[in-house]
């Protein structure tokens, strides 16, 4: 982790992108998201700000690497609020529950949650970061006064499920069907973003 | 914890309350609720059945003690069945955010969430024991196929808000005045327990 490297050495070698990784997941934990620069990143993993962009793209997409993110809002909730406004909570169910039924995305989604329980940096990065950009996506689509608000309860609403089905395993919720746990899900959705 | 004990100590110490709950603790992680007897506890902590029963009263009472329950379910959800089966939700939300916002219930509740999501014998407790005594409280107030579910997402939407407001502590979630809380939730678990 020396910032000057050895004229043998190239830049952005795999040591490079963890190196950055490293200071970017450092920054958000520590300065949490808005305050955290790409420049600030750079300098700290001894590297060019364009070489960060290079490889990452923009501040969400580092952010979104750093954190192990096992989904990316932007493109996962995209379709979520294009569609009929009445039927937003039954796409958002639809969508968090599929996630969830998705392997690979549930352990690291239970890690993080899991994280954000008992750390006080993971829990800023899921507080300032990861759920910031979901409100980025989602918020357009939500009506009503206090649209944050709204969403926070919505999320909050799937997340405790999603941890008493596979965190806490608690009968009849961890064996009930997904379609069925969609279908009870939507209109409590629809009532919070739209309601 | 020597089962037989010298002749200058007498039965019914602290340290006996302490052993019946080591032993409790033991059991109820191990072998569940359901298959863990007064008896055997009390034949583990190598006092008499009579004693335990005449320390702690019934099972539930032993459980509640050994999980450190912040709040007895009997006791604080006994009002939230009684009262017009249309407000079931505003009451529940009710009891449930006045808990929530009781620092001194909080923090051992959150205690509690936290071993659950990071300890299987916690979470064993959490499934197995207390959602248990919830439910047979709650469940004879609940409206509707699948009575138990139903319960559990209330419980669950209860919860992740809690978790994201005291936990995750994202704004404006974690600012939001109790009584607006209560309004929120109380339409939402409504559905939930009778809709």
């Amino acid at each position: 982790m020396t910032p000057s490297r050895g004229p043998g050495r190239r830049p952005g070698t795999p040591d490079t992108r963890g190196e950055v990784l490293t200071a970017a997941r450092t920054s958000f934990a520590d300065k949490g998201f808005e305050r955290t620069t790409i420049r600030a990143v750079a300098a700290s993993a001894g590297v060019a700000p364009a070489m960060v962009h290079h490889f990452f793209g923009s501040k969400e997409d580092l952010f979104l690497e750093a954190l192990a993110a096992p989904f990316d809002p932007r493109v996962v909730l995209r379709p979520v609020v294009e569609g009929p406004p009445d039927e937003l909570g039954l796409r958002l169910a639809r969508t968090f529950v599929t996630i969830w039924e998705d392997e690979s995305r549930r352990e690291p989604l239970v890690a993080l949650v899991r994280g954000a329980m008992t750390s006080e940096p993971v829990a800023a990065m899921l507080r300032d970061g990861f759920l910031r950009i979901i409100a980025s996506v989602l918020g357009p689509a939500v009506a009503g006064p206090d649209p944050l608000l709204r969403l926070q309860l919505a999320i909050s609403q799937g997340l405790g499920m999603e941890l008493f089905r596979y965190v806490v395993k608690v009968e009849p919720l961890a064996s009930t069907p997904p379609e069925e746990l969609i279908q009870r899900l939507a209109p409590v959705l629809q009532h919070h973003l739209r309601g």
